[in-house]
Formats: structure tokens, sequence, C-alpha cells
């Protein structure tokens, strides 16, 4: 077994090259030459505020150089993968806030051992220089009932530490406050994540071994044994025990949680889970919180505490007081914190009213006219040549595509038939293209049906009750192909339906300067040119459509589609010419 | 094979529920009842003003809900995963639009064939409604130097459309000119992606085959083929071969790029990759940019335009002037919009000096004293001591670690010999234990270097050459005991070194109150509850440290770090004796 393939240069050089790829991204932030600190560049800012510090691992990204800005940290420190970073680069960035003319420094950190003791060897260090630093260990896991003597895991709930802290300190609050409230805050705060693969370190295999179709609950941000394996229930019933688990009472790591409470909740991607997931993920977790009588008052959702490329999410839970969401909603430039709105997402409004206008015309809405009759003989003649050429169309197409050519257009003919029989034909004739095109657009399905759905559509603008001569229809005709082609993106010559409809658009647009009696000659023509520019089609290559896909040489027979188009114009041409 | 197990409820549902998921975390957004369309909840405020509509099918989340806000999308209607969304209920995001009263409506369209006929076919429909409806169709695909007749396929460039365009709205721009700046955008943006592993609709097997440690370049958003498989290369040599195919003049799809140009660039996560390797790419495409003398004006990074869970990324480029700028910086309340600065790129400072402040005493900062002699002394026995009992520290740590307790002891205890034959040792105490803590915590390493470099930093404040009493050694042995308890986590009980050291420390705590002459005898009771407190260990199960994970009754003998404890006060003893 060899380890995953990365999109690295190499293992040694990954985390620096990410911190330079974040901060050459952002104009506020900078990188501490010879440390892998992530700073402010705005220093100046800082001074008589208290600055924050946090930082751990790699691998977590966009922890937590990410949330290096004003309203939220001043500075992050980063490890290798996975591993604590050295106490002289956390001195260092300490010093440089205490430089900047900070007033303190908080030093955020996850509880792990090893971030423990490196921020508290620097801290002490930074004390025996003479600088004010506190610390603030964030221990928000809620998967061990009973936890070891090492203590909670911090997870993501590190990320709205960082936010809380960060405002307080933007606002001017002093440094035992700030610790004073965030250690109130904690008391409140719990996470429980749900892995359904493991992850893997640069260079190295994967952190655990977990069988596809399996999930574990309550594992740590690097692959840490969780509390439980078992197949990957639904999203649902995923959330609730997640949630179930985070406010039992029985535990010892639960949130305590009732309803009439407010929360702020974090639906953390914890590396590779799709948005699409994550979008059905947070429906779940607001449903399940508000089932539970629990106001929902915010929602981030995305990748804020990632374990590399694990697919898995993690909850974040914080009961909200008024302050809460106050230093929740300040402002941050943080590149990583999202948009988010200030309302409560309990309560507010989230379904629209759809349009009233009816997208189809009402059956009642026309009447019958004049050409009433002569419309519904046409439409019988072409259903009727549609059916009979079924079998023809299907067999062409069985060349050339998936051989159903002639069903789709049975399809349309039938479901025409079928609303012949119950409905008047209108007498406006565009109100019957729009009909049609709605018929054709439900019933006949695939590309054609949008095709044929466009053309009537675009026509139907341009023949009235009042404008129905034969240029009228020779216009909406031209204004039907148009709407193919453009939409379509075909052009004549590319083996479709618009190589037998473009020649007899080009002939029947002459009806426009033709004397009455000259028309249905026009009309003849342009069938014949159909009926051509159909049988022409054997000698193309198919530039769009399914055909395109088939080597030219085996494409000897005329395009299905095209021959459809001129049978229907025969069709046509047949009626007009027995009403004369 | 069985389809990719996902965290969702079912195929069928999963694409409302993510819907629901975005808009109920917004206050800003709305749903279209009946229909998969996330619309502004403000659209008074489009009154006036042109609406941007866009969407296509789901699984490209954020895409495309995710843009809807002040700025950018009026609105967006998604189909089901990867397939188009139905004309209906794009015509009714239209006709809520234009309801609102918005003066026009703008579609942005990806260029696939399937979204290219139903938004074309809504848009005749809407304008049979007499409502003004445009059409912008991004084919910013660069993977095929001669693209087939179906054009350049529609990819994460559509999001810069939306931003560019939502900013023109925004400011009261008219339609047709909104349509001829961005037909003037589109000629000038590229996109490209790589893809090292396929993506699975829900419910559906792998979109395609792609072995581990291939990568497949240039490939489409529902993963259709790209134009060439290899290995997976370097992050740096992925850009530049992305870069390259992008602006190679020799392309019917190249991006027109020279020295000098100006470029806004998207760095797009496809699904899966880790935020880490999305940090190294980014900073390969500004270098590769930048080493081609082209001025990187602005950098986002992200999750913009995913395939699923498709690990791989995209690159988008934009030739940007002045005014392509002020629209990419324009304020947007959109969710997925990232937070981004409005300095360029290129030029911006990156790197800030680290601390002038030394984090070690120089060597010529400090002079001998009186005490000098003692401590050397003292010092050269601990390590002495530490060395002769080096097996004896491993074998007991074989019982219950890995078996370097004494190796790690012996690695401190050399490093401080060889400092002692080349430096003086300093007068002041505390000068001496930082010396020692920045040897410790260089040299000795795991968490044994740590722990002690902090006990020796914490205790270092409280003996200078002024104060150096008994009692005050006493109290900054006590203080350093303490920065281990606090840090460390571990109590007295736990099975670690400080079931030597606290017994020992709360009788040298006597000392404060000790009369000169009854100073040794405390001296020698708190050896003796230190080596007693050593010894005890063997009946204590591990709660802390690396043997807390070793079953209780396999631990039999004394912890090997409280041993060393014992042994180094006996050793300062027999020092502090021998001057009597």
């Amino acid at each position: 077994m060899e380890p995953q393939k990365k999109l690295i240069n190499s293992v040694d050089s990954c985390v620096d090259e990410a911190l330079y790829g974040l901060v050459r991204a952002s104009e506020g932030l900078s990188l501490l030459k010879g440390h892998r600190v992530v700073i402010r560049s705005d220093l100046d800012n800082l001074r008589g505020k208290v600055a924050l510090l946090s930082g751990g691992g790699s691998g977590h990204e966009p922890a937590h150089g990410g949330y290096v800005g004003a309203g939220m940290l001043s500075a992050a420190v980063a490890g290798g993968v996975f591993a604590s970073p050295p106490p002289a680069s956390i001195l260092a960035a300490i010093l440089c806030l205490h430089n900047a003319g900070a007033a303190g420094v908080l030093l955020i950190v996850k509880n792990y051992t090893g971030d423990r003791l490196n921020f508290g060897l620097a801290a002490e260090q930074a004390r025996n220089h003479g600088i004010t630093v506190d610390m603030v260990i964030v221990a928000d896991d809620c998967a061990f009932d009973r936890p070891s003597k090492a203590g909670r895991r911090g997870l993501c709930g590190t990320v709205l530490i960082h936010k809380l802290a960060g405002a307080l300190a933007e606002e001017g609050c002093p440094l035992d406050q700030i610790v004073l409230k965030m250690t109130e805050v904690l008391k409140r705060i719990g996470t429980l994540g749900v892995g359904l693969s493991p992850c893997s370190v640069p260079g190295c295999l994967p952190s655990f071994d977990l069988p596809p179709g399996d999930m574990e609950l309550g594992l740590g941000i690097h692959g840490e044994p969780g509390i439980k394996r078992s197949k990957v229930a639904s999203a649902d019933e995923v959330v609730k025990l997640m949630i179930d688990q985070m406010t039992n009472p029985d535990s010892q790591s639960h949130l305590p949680l009732k309803s009439g409470d407010s929360v702020v909740v974090c639906v953390n991607n914890l590396g590779a889970l799709s948005c699409l997931e994550m979008g059905v993920v947070t429906r779940a977790a607001i449903i399940c919180l508000e089932n539970q009588g629990v106001v929902v008052a915010r929602v981030m959702s995305g990748s804020f505490m990632t374990s590399l490329e694990m697919a898995g999410v993690s909850l974040t839970l914080v009961r909200a007081n008024q302050e809460t969401l106050r230093l929740f909603d300040a402002r941050t430039t943080a590149l990583a914190w999202p948009h988010l709105s200030n309302v409560c997402v309990t309560g507010c409004r989230y379904i629209s009213d759809p349009p009233a206008m009816s997208t189809r015309p009402q059956d009642d809405s026309y009447s019958e006219g004049p050409l009433s009759h002569v419309m519904r003989k046409t439409l019988e003649r072409v259903c009727f040549t549609l059916l009979e050429k079924q079998e023809e169309l299907n067999s062409l197409d069985r060349a050339a595509g998936d051989g159903d050519c002639g069903n789709t257009h049975a399809q349309a003919a039938r479901a025409i038939q079928e609303w012949l029989q119950d409905h008047r034909v209108p007498g406006c004739p565009g109100k019957l293209l729009s009909v049609l095109a709605g018929l054709v657009q439900e019933k006949m399905g695939g590309s054609s049906g949008a095709l044929y759905s466009l053309f009537l559509t675009a026509a139907a603008g341009h023949v009235t009750e009042e404008q129905s001569s034969a240029a009228a229809w020779a216009s909406a005709i031209h204004a039907g192909t148009e709407a193919m082609r453009r939409y379509g993106g075909a052009d004549p010559g590319d083996r479709t339906m618009l190589d037998a409809l473009c020649p007899a658009v080009d002939e029947l647009m002459n009806l426009s300067t033709t004397p009455p009696g000259g028309q249905m000659a026009v009309l003849q023509a342009a069938v014949t040119k159909a009926t051509l520019g159909a049988e022409g089609t054997c000698n193309l290559t198919a530039q769009a459509g399914r055909a395109s896909y088939i080597a030219a040489e085996r494409l000897t027979l005329p395009d299905p589609g095209a021959v459809a188009v001129a049978a229907t114009l025969r069709a046509v041409l047949e009626v007009l010419e027995g009403q004369k």
C-alpha cells in the first residue's frame, strides 16, 4: 500500500507553501520571517488592545491562519502537519504582538498535550520577558461520557472562541475580562465529529482503516479513535445521534441544552464532504434542534477546522445569550470567516410565493376563430404522419443515436391528439403555438422536446388573430428557427433538423413579397427544399447532437430529425392544398 | 461495486434538502414554493435594476444558490444533480423578478446544451409575456485546442461573471450595457481543471475510472473526459502545465495573456482537495504567473464551483482592467463570496521581520558570581547521575512506554555537559535556569523536554543573584512544578514525575520558615519523599502520558520519569552536602 498521492511539491515543503498561498492571497496578512507564523500586517491597530494568538498543527486549514484579521486573531502559529508548533515560534509571535503595543496577549490553545506544553512554555518564557500573557484552553469534544485525565479534546469550537474573544479584544475589553468571559463560554460549547473516511498525513498511510460504507462517531481532528462505528445512516439519523450524544446529561462532556435555549450552530466540513451533503446536514441540524424546541440563532456551514481530506462533518453548538450574538455578529476581516446574516434563523421566513401569473394560457382564456378549423386539420395530419413514420425514424436513428427518434416524435403526436380531443383550437395562431410548446415541452422530452418547444415559443409572438398572413407565418417560422439555432448551438450543415428547416425558411421568406396567387408555389418550393435538405444530410458529418459522437463513415443514412421536419412540412402543405 | 455511501437522506430528496439548508442558514434568501429556486428575500431592492438569474444542475454547490445576494445574483434555479433545471422553474423565477419591478432579466448560462435549451425556452416564454430578457452564455473551458461544435464548456468562470455582472446591475447599469460588457469579459476569461479522483452522482457509480496516483487534465465539472491523463506531478508542475495550456496561442480556446497584463485568479476546489493542498496550489499559481511577468491583481481560493466530491482543482484567470477590479471589489452579501482584500497581490509586502529581542540570553550578557561554582558542580553531578541511570530508566520505560526515557534524559545530560565545557555559569541562578530551559527544549525533545523546559522557565523568574535564599529556591521549584501541572494536565497520583516532585516540593516549602541551620534537614526530607513517591508509582494506574494507554495490571514497576526526578534531587543534595 502506498501513501495517497497529493497535489503538493514535497512532504517537507507543503506546510510552508500553504502558508505562503494563504498570506499572498490576502493583503492583511504577513509571514514572520524564519517562523511559521501568520500575523496581521496592520500591527499598529493592536496598540492598547489585547492581542490574540492561536495555532497548532497544520492540516486543519483554514485554521488557524485563515482567522487572522481585525476582530479575530492577531497571529497564528503553525506546526507541521498534525504536529504542535515549536515554542520558539510561539514566543516570537508573542514578542511581535507585545512589541506592537498590545495590552497583553491571550493564547487560545486546543486541548492537546503537545499544544498545551509548547504554548505553555512560550507563555512562561514571555512572562520572564515581562509580558502579560494568559491562556484559554479549548476542550469542546463531546465524544466521551467519561473523558480521560487528558480531558476533552479541542475541536472546531476553537474557531468560535477566536471569534468571540476577537470581538471582545477589538472592543477594547481587558485581558482578564476576556479570559473570564471565555471561561464561561467554554462551559456552554460542545462539538462532535463523524467521519466517513480516514485522512492521511502527506507521505503517510491513512490515519486509520474504515471500510467503505462505515462511519465513525466522535473522532478527533487528527483521526484519533471515536466512540462508535456503524454503517453510514441517513443524514437525519446521524445528526440526531450527534445532537443526542452532545446534549446527553448522563455524559460528563455534555452541553447543557433545553427547550427555549438559543444556540449558534457551526456545521464544519472535515475536508472532503461534498457541499451538497453539507447542505443536507445543515438542514438536518436546524430541524433536529428546532424539533427539540431550541432556537437556532445563527448557522455557519463550511470548512472551518478540517482534518485534511477526511470525508466527514462536525457539529459545534454554543448556547448563546445576547452578548454571544453581539460578538458573533461583530465585523471581522479574517479571510476564512464566512459572510453571515445577523438575524435569528428560527422564525425567519424562507419561502416565497411563486408568481401568480400562470406559465401556460388557460383553457378558457381563448375562443375559436376562422382559422381554428384549418389549424385543427393541419395538426391532425401532422400527428398522423409522425405516427406513421415512427418506425422509419427509429430505424434511421439506430444508425446514429439511441434509436428512439420515432418514439419521441410519436409521443408528441399522441399528446397533441389527446389535447385536440378535449379542447377547442384557439382562433389566435400564437395562442395555439404556445399551447403546443407547452405540450411538447412536457410530453416529448429530451433535446428534441426542448428544441421544438423553443421553435414554437419563439414563433408564437409573430402570429395573432389580426396578423396571420402568409408573411406573418413565414416570419414566425423564421423566428422559431433562429431561436433553435441560437440556443441549440447548431448551424445548417451540422446534420440536424436545421438542414431541412433552414432551406425551407429561406424559401418561405419570399412570402413577404409574393402576391397572394403565388403563395402556394412558394410553400411547395419550401417543402421540396426541406425534403432535399433532409436527404442531403446523409452526406454530412454530425457536428451537434448525439450523432456527433459517431464516426462520420458510419453515417450513410439521412438524419432522422431532418426527415421528421420535412415530413411535418409536407403534411402541412397537403392540408393547405386540400383547402383550396 | 456499490455506489459510494453519502451523508444524505435519499437520492431523491438531497437536492431539495441541500437548498433548504442553504436558505435557512441565511436570512437574505428564500425558496420559491414549488420550485428549486433560491431567490433574494429583499426583492423590493431590485426595483428599477437589472435582475440576474443563473442556475444549472446541482452538485456544483455553492453554485449557484450561494451567489444569490445584493451585488451578485437575484435568483438561482437548480436542477437535479448534474441535470439542467426545468424551463417552468426558470420561467417562474423570471416572472418573480419581473413582478418585483426589475428593469429586465439577464440569464447567465453555462455552455451545456441542456442549460442553453432550457434557459433559452424560458427566455422565449418570458418574452411572450412581454418581459425584457437577455442571455449571456459562459464558455470558459480552455481544455480543447479545437473545441467541437458544442463549443467550450462553462466552468468556474461563471462565478466571476455573476460577480462582475452583479456589480454592474447593482450600480444601475442597463441590461444591454451589461450584456455588452460581459461579452467583452468573456473574451478574456479562461478556466482549466485537473482531477485526482472521479466524483459520483448520489446513487450512481463514479463518473469515470481513474487509478490512484493518476490525474486527468481538462475535465468538465460533471466528470466529462479531459485531454490528458498522467501520473500526478508536483503541484508546481501541474499548475505550470495548466497555465501553459490556458495561455497557449496555438489553442483556439486560449486566453490571450502577456507579460505586464493584470489578472484575477480563482483557485477553485472541485470538492475534496484538502485546504492544505489548496494553499500549495494557490502559491504555485501566483508564482507561476508572476514568473511570466503577469501582475496578479486579486486571488480567490476556495470551493466555488464544485463537482461533488471530486479531488481536484480548477484555475480561472480573468485578464483585468480597472473596471474589472472595481466590479470584482464591489460589496456583495452573497453567502459564498469570500472575504477578499482590494489590494494588488503582486507587489504587496507579505514578510514581517521577527522580533529583534533574542529568545535566549546571550552568552556575554552575564558574568559569573559566588554561586557559579556550586551550580556548576551540581549540574555536573546531575548529568553524571542521569547518564549512569540511562539503562535503568530505559528498562523501566520498556514496561510502560517506548523504552527511551533513559535516552531522553541522557540527551539532556550530554547537552548540558557540552554547554558546561564551553561556557561560564552565570552568577544569577534565574539566568542559568533559562539557559538550561533552552538547552532542554532544544536537545531533550518529546514531552519530557517540554515539561522540564516548562519547569525551568517558570522557576527562573523566582531566583536572582540578589534573591537566592533557600526559600527563594523553594518557591522557584514550586512555581516550576505548578507550571508542569497546569500545562501538562497531570496531578499527583497519575503516575508521572509529579509523584516524586510534588511531595518533595511540599517539604521544600517549609524552607520559608526554617532557620538556616535546619535547611539541610528539610532538603534531606524532601529527597526522601521524592524517592518514596517514585517508588510508590508502581502501585498507581497511569492517567497521563504514554503509559496511560497500558492496562494497569501490566504496570508493576515504578514510573521512570518519577525515578529520574528523585535521582536528580538526590544528586543535588549530595553536592550540597559536600559543600558544607
